[in-house]
């Protein structure tokens, strides 16, 4: 597996949470510390540490190393190469489904009963 | 967890697969069966039959319950669900970074050592 696609995976199983996709929408108002991350949830700290060294690992947030806070920041590269890929992938579907239009519209424009050319 | 999150995890968790993504690009090119599908993989026809069953509950796949082949085709509903929900989240981050934007330029419209307006 190549290093994009490996990191495509961990992006997109980063955002297979219901949690840790709250915590990145949270981090898109602005920057936070665990413990205010913490706050709108029913779970510990702790829990909360875990998804973030998931959402770290997957190159979505970075952390400060200089406050003992360590507050949170969101990183969009990898969201961006997330939605490259979804959009990359609709556009080859849609594509596919002009090509069946055109294919539809050429039938529809020969009047129905009218032979196939033949050569005279 | 509402359904749509639930949805939405289950799509993500997909997606986290580089052959599960491999399957739906081939699949934006055209309908296949689980034999077609499997031959330019170095893997098992079972192997790609869990992987089609990940897509299936996930809703980015249907398979046809007709033919004895059951061949697979691609269902791109939840998958916009997914660009949906990463282009908004991108919407939210660059707005906060425009307000930034905004405020350092009112700073620097401000000349330098021009004292804070006072009341006289």
């Amino acid at each position: 597996m190549t290093i994009a696609a490996q990191d495509l995976s961990l992006t997109f199983a980063a955002l297979a949470d219901p949690t840790r996709r709250a915590i990145l929408e949270r981090l898109a108002l602005g920057d936070a510390t665990v413990s205010e991350l913490a706050e709108p949830f029913a779970v510990t700290q702790q829990a909360i540490s875990k998804h973030l060294k998931v959402l770290e690992r997957a190159g979505l947030i970075s952390r400060s190393r200089a406050a003992q806070s360590r507050p949170c920041q969101l990183e969009t590269g990898r969201l961006d190469g997330a939605a490259d890929w979804i959009s990359r992938h609709r556009q080859l579907w849609e594509e596919r489904y002009d090509r069946l239009d055109e294919h539809l519209a050429a039938l529809r424009r020969r009047p129905e009963g009218e032979p196939k050319e033949r050569g005279t």
